[in-house]
């Protein structure tokens, strides 16, 4: 018999969020009730290992062996998919579990990133709820804020921190004057970055995140081949030392924006100045700024990942089905979302900071100078700086900040500098926020 | 007849606020129709003079000259009231709204500060929502993200810069090296802060939203009259001043914690260290910083007023009773709210910064450390400093900060400091977030 004041759950995959969801539904069971007027009952999970030792008591909670069972169950209102990977078995009991009428909630940022309009067209289908506040910055409850509690806001910009690793890196880079390789090694160490960390790096984990925001911000049908990726490999110990002479802080950056109905998303490192709100989040967390016509800069700052905080979350998304409170998916109809025109990086305009490693001869500022002017870029600072790495005397790096101009321009000077025989290195850009 | 995909809105109050929710719900009313699936119409509104130019088109909106017929109209599901004050007409249509059967959405933090547990009851007793985004921080989502996005947290503490008048004064105060009274009369010329600012700077609107806050955090059923409320008008420049020097700013707080199973919460300026994260929000902002057993420092930070930004909180809370989402009005049954026992202020524990001026003769600071000595207090810092606004040898400044202590040891100690001839100034404390 189906009771009516319980939501039955059923969980797949027990790593670190899967395992803390379990405990902290059984510890809060009636925190949970008194807050939901329904118990939240976890009545079936599934992991790869049976036997491995997590510290939770299992005794009355069906064991499944393959995942897919859950979505099988009939006992279970919703299905909690905590497997990740973009496709295979966590797509295979994300759409089973909607096809057999079961409400969904992942955090599975890379299934959303590239079959989240098909699971908003199928949600929709089935009249069931498929949430994923987990799936975007952890504990912070972006999903929500942007769904519900802005509900009348047309959104000019979104740019976030959204990879707690790559922020990791970079603040600890800055803080302890060490190079990129160093730290890295050092967080894979102590287990905060993967032992293959190209997915947090090269910026794809941020994309993924990155997508979901703009779909939902913007009604856009997601299509992450079209996001421009950069990640933080090429930052150099020297870049982040002249961004603090400037004035500014280096940050991974996901963002996203609208203008003249097309859609720019991209994610890049960004030098952001010192007074800026998101400047001085560092550590591993991350953190979010909205604009929108009816609020400008709501920041929500907080841990982005991490067991509990990220358990928060999935439960927060549980709760909302217990409590019968939800929103469409990518907050509007998925016949709705638009498949917008995506500005090319090579239109993207913003500000550029320039190094570059020159001979130390007579004449060399006036070459740099003549290939900007050629590029029609005017800039707002240039420097010659002394490299203290290099025998003084041979090599001085030019350091230089544009004035607002676009890529493409700033592609041709970088190529015309590289024809320039005293150019000793190429040069090195980071996008800035002025 | 009731069209069922129509949800009939009544405003009362055509302030700022009221205004802007009229103009945007009929401006975005496609907008709202595609993430809600319901049509928001704003089918009557109220207030004082019908003559007042507002740039609305009223034309097919119903106009009562008094508020409560708005509770009576039985084409209106929702009545939002915008009024303002703490009981008076504001209460009357809340209540007769409930009593007909209608939700209510209100920015009335006042009447919630000292009503709201009634009102808990009430609309349980009805089975309507009454709903409040707006009341606390503006555009700040914190009731939202509280109640729901923080729904499996046990709160520990929650403290918020939630007056932006007083952090547009401190800020100011900080950045142009202006005294208080000086701020407070521009503030009161560019119409940041009103003519009668005591219920700002004294604290009470804080004190009012903190309330609010602590009572969805803890489950306390809100005893106003029991929380401790301090302003900002005896910061002088002098104090801003010696606390850039320690490294801290001072920004007016409202904090609550619970502990022993006693509630503690309070109004007070606080000097916060320069990298915690609520240091860094100047002007009108808000911010409010969250502890819990899951989320450690999640802060949202955001504009706490204005027409756009606390229309939009309004707007947030009529779409999720167009959407059918609701939680508990203080994020439990009313009748499990509990009557906390409240830590009284003189058992609060701290750090300290004092300032005393003294006589610049021999032996005065170890009468000083003397007295500290005796009240139990030890002081971190203890520094004696020059006071250029007096004359050179008559008069210095003993500024210090005390390791953690109790309050009653700190007026012990203020005591005692008054009886010494050499002491030619009421001694003054900050409390200091070590």
């Amino acid at each position: 018999m189906v009771e009516k004041n319980i939501l039955r759950v059923g969980i797949a995959g027990l790593g670190n969020v899967g395992s803390e969801v379990v405990r902290q539904i059984i510890e809060k069971v009636d925190l949970l009730q008194e807050r939901c007027n329904k118990e939240i009952k976890v009545v079936a999970v599934s992991a790869r290992d049976k036997s491995k030792k997590r510290d939770l008591n299992l005794d009355k909670i069906t064991w499944y062996n393959d995942p897919l069972d859950l979505a099988n169950d009939k006992n279970i209102d919703v299905v909690v998919e905590l497997i990740g990977g973009e496709k295979s078995v966590a797509y295979n009991l994300c759409k089973e579990s909607l096809l057999n009428g079961k409400h969904v909630v992942t955090a599975n940022k890379a299934m959303l990133a590239h079959y989240g309009s098909d699971f908003a067209q199928l949600a929709f289908e089935q009249n069931k709820i498929f949430a994923f506040e987990a799936a975007v910055a952890g504990g912070i409850p972006i999903i929500k804020v942007l769904k519900e509690s802005l509900v009348s806001s047309k959104f000019k910009k979104i740019s976030g921190i959204m990879n707690g690793t790559c922020n990791y890196i970079l603040s600890t880079m800055e803080a302890t004057s060490r190079e990129f390789s160093d730290i890295l090694q050092e967080a894979q160490r102590l287990g905060y970055a993967e032992s293959d960390p190209s997915f947090d790096i090269d910026g794809i984990d941020t994309a993924h995140k990155l997508a979901i925001v703009a779909s939902i911000a913007f009604g856009a049908k997601i299509d992450f081949s079209q996001i421009y990726v950069e990640g933080i490999r090429h930052i150099a110990l020297t870049d982040i030392n002249y961004a603090k002479d400037l004035g500014y802080k280096i940050k991974l950056l996901g963002v996203c924006s609208q203008k003249n109905n097309m859609l720019e998303h991209a994610v890049y490192p960004v030098m952001v100045a010192f007074n800026s709100p998101i400047a001085n989040i560092s550590n591993a967390n991350n953190a979010i700024l909205i604009r929108s016509d009816t609020i400008d800069n709501l920041l929500l700052t907080g841990p982005g990942a991490g067991g509990a905080a990220t358990a928060s979350a999935v439960i927060a998304d549980i709760c909302d089905i217990a409590c019968g409170r939800s929103s469409y998916m990518f907050n509007k109809t998925p016949n709705h979302l638009t498949n917008f025109k995506v500005l090319p990086i090579k239109d993207h305009e913003c500000a550029y900071y320039l190094r570059l490693k020159v001979l130390d001869k007579t004449g060399v500022l006036a070459i740099v100078t003549s290939i900007f002017n050629k590029a029609g870029i005017s800039m707002d600072s240039l420097l010659q700086k002394s490299s203290k790495s290099d025998l003084e005397g041979l090599a001085v790096d030019i350091v230089g900040i544009t004035h607002i101009t676009s890529e493409d321009k700033i592609k041709f000077a970088l190529a015309e500098l590289a024809k320039i025989d005293s150019v000793v290195e190429a040069p090195h850009i980071i996008r800035v926020d002025k």
